[in-house]
């Protein structure tokens, strides 16, 4: 972990300098995320935009406007991924893409992949404003389905992208009312008329950037305004289901239950202790949890939960899973319960570029903005990109701590700032 | 307790000799089971009939045509509850009365409640049939919203009837949609053509019959028509709600968590292990768990569930209970969660009649039946109609011990042989 320090003085010496062009930057990300924030499923307790549905739908319009008012072709291939071109002087050349997601979780927040979007757009607008012509295109990317909130899996598009998703296999993607992806993106069909549509765009990619917001408590305890991400979390995601008996509450004694639910607990428990005996980063959560019949005066029958387990570490990652899976096997003999784990997601951490990371750094240490090199927590579609080209990050501080929530917010200014290092690599690069 | 044995033979002898009367009264038992079961909320995962609902309503119907067929006049009061009242040569004397209820749980049975209503109706016709008339005027009741299913409360119906529920409560009986019971139960209007309304039946009783489903093993286990019924359970019920903090599930670190389903989870491991040291009947049931968000990658923010504790001695009841509220205090404290319980139902164990007691088992040795004195682990509406009047129950065998699910079963055939020893016992009182 690099951190550098002392730099308040030429900090605030440039913000004197160059405070005009950071206003400017700072204002139009701030505008644009408020436009898009406007597009949610808001019943007051967060904002929800779901692949394909109408919100998700006016999103994409917005972006694919704002996209085409800066001259960018615009293509949106079948699953939704949405890619404004910017031409390179040798347009034969791989591109540079920056990018993230449009999606949230069901009660999120406005920041969470739509900073990411942005930073895209206002790299492009800055280059154009400024008439700088770089040598590789460069692609915005506008990620589709990247949380899961409605089809219970990540990276969904990013992966299409890669190839790791099959056209066969997407109608085993269902949201909770039993609509496949492939059914549900055909929504997107009424935006044909203001965008390009492909099948599947090929990529030939030089590098990617991926702005995002931090999610965790770092960057604001230490007061620090940019992270440069040197590797991201292996995550898994799993769907752990139980089957008992349901029974009547008052009548069955204890100890001749199938009670699905106190299965899931032990588990629960379990999971939370053994995590917390890791040292490096390692999380495990149990997030969603459906019973049946979820009545309060019958012993639960059947209980179904997601079990998501992250790591830094790989060795750690795997101990974790592997645990978890004989536990469960124990818990459910113990507790006679039928069971059934099904993966839905892993990825290995994976590192980011050092060329980038340090292209990176030398443009932050240039520009006396605080940094620091540090790992992610959260998976984010440049661990599928990793597959395809160099790959980095950039983090801005998250307030509190907070995501995946109304409360999230990340602040402009930092936007813009991290908005500025990456157009100066890109120049450079 | 109590049990007969070596009457077999004897049984045996019974069986031929009344079998014809037996085998009629079976029959019609089974046929109006088998109309109720159609009025049902039926996805193929059971039988759901939930108060004020059409499926109830066309249910309400069909009972109190029968009643009607009977030559009973029938009252139906404000909340539902249906009084077939059948007219004894002393017009004057309090009244028996035998019944039950018709709601279910969601995804319930065919059997819960409705044996009972049927019972009553059976045991009139056989009087009719049998041209016997009786002292006291005999009512058969079908109490409203005895599960609780719609407006998470138990034993609304007989409550109202007792008085313990007063008019300005009905308001904050609430079903998941904010619709009150008071609200609800204008939907039962549509009877009127067809019954007396009134709002609040006046009770003057002498003794109230109630049939129902064991709900256990205990009877078919041991081979046992017919169980009479000594005690019933105390049970309780509460909501309990904690708010932690939802949060992404990757980037915060274990120790910072304010995570509400790992509380609720140490809550439900503690409820098991702690009432599994009780001796006597003592159960505790989490049933209804209501997670936020419940999404996969996001920490739960709230948690709400049932948390339902039964015992059949008051005192082991009480220690459940102020234990359960001690530990969840604790777990959210050390969890930094936010707590809030509240009771929704408390009913003390209650002891039946001696003098019902003693006339059943009399009359089930009389016929040969086999028979046991036993508690009831299940609470009924009888522990409210106590207040009122002696009150005694008859449990038929529960095939498997199954309830509150769509296997429940209990054969007709001891259904009859239920109305028949309390047709005995009322022309005996």
């Amino acid at each position: 972990m690099i951190r550098h320090n002392g730099a308040s003085k030429k900090h605030k010496k440039y913000l004197t300098e160059k405070g005009e062009i950071m206003n400017n930057s700072s204002r139009k990300i701030e505008e644009l995320i408020e436009k898009i924030a406007v597009f949610t499923e808001n019943n007051g307790t967060g904002f929800t935009r779901f692949s394909y549905t109408d919100m998700d739908i006016e999103a994409r319009r917005l972006i694919i406007e704002e996209m085409t008012t800066l001259n960018l072709d615009v293509y949106m291939d079948y699953l939704g991924n949405i890619f404004g071109r910017r031409e390179g002087k040798n347009k034969a050349a791989p591109a540079i893409l920056i990018g993230s997601h449009l999606d949230t979780v069901k009660d999120g927040g406005k920041y969470d992949g739509v900073a990411g979007v942005i930073a895209g757009i206002e790299v492009v607008r800055l280059l154009t404003e400024k008439n700088i012509e770089t040598e590789n295109p460069i692609e915005v990317i506008a990620f589709a389905e990247e949380e899961g909130g409605r089809f219970h899996s990540a990276f969904v598009g990013s992966n299409w992208i890669a190839g790791n998703i099959k056209d066969e296999d997407l109608s085993k993607y269902l949201d909770d009312n039993g609509v496949s992806i492939e059914e549900a993106s055909k929504s997107l069909d009424v935006l044909n008329p203001i965008v390009k549509r492909c099948r599947r765009r090929e990529i030939n990619a030089k590098a990617m950037f991926e702005l995002h917001c931090e999610q965790g408590t770092v960057l604001e305890n230490e007061k620090i305004s940019l992270g440069i991400v040197s590797s991201i979390t292996g995550s898994s995601s799993f769907r752990v289901t139980l089957k008992g008996m349901a029974n009547h509450a008052g009548t069955i004694p204890m100890n001749l239950r199938r009670d699905a639910f106190y299965g899931a607990s032990l588990i629960s428990v379990e999971l939370n202790r053994y995590v917390k005996t890791f040292e490096t980063h390692s999380v495990g959560t149990i997030g969603n949890i459906c019973v049946k019949p979820n009545a309060y005066n019958i012993i639960p029958g059947e209980v179904s939960f997601s079990m998501d387990i992250r790591s830094l570490d790989e060795n750690n990652m795997f101990s974790i899973i592997n645990h978890m899976k004989t536990y469960i096997e124990k818990i459910a003999l113990e507790n006679k319960l039928d069971f059934e784990i099904k993966e839905n997601h892993l990825e290995y951490p994976v590192k980011m570029s050092k060329e980038l990371i340090d292209a990176l750094v030398d443009n932050a240490r240039n520009k006396s903005y605080s940094y620091k090199v540090m790992g992610s927590g959260a998976g984010h579609d440049t661990i599928v990109m990793n597959e395809i080209c160099d790959t980095v990050m950039v983090f801005v501080p998250s307030k509190d701590g907070r995501s995946h929530c109304k409360e999230e917010y990340s602040s402009p200014r930092h936007i813009a700032m991290g908005c500025d290092i990456i157009m100066d690599t890109i120049i450079k690069i």
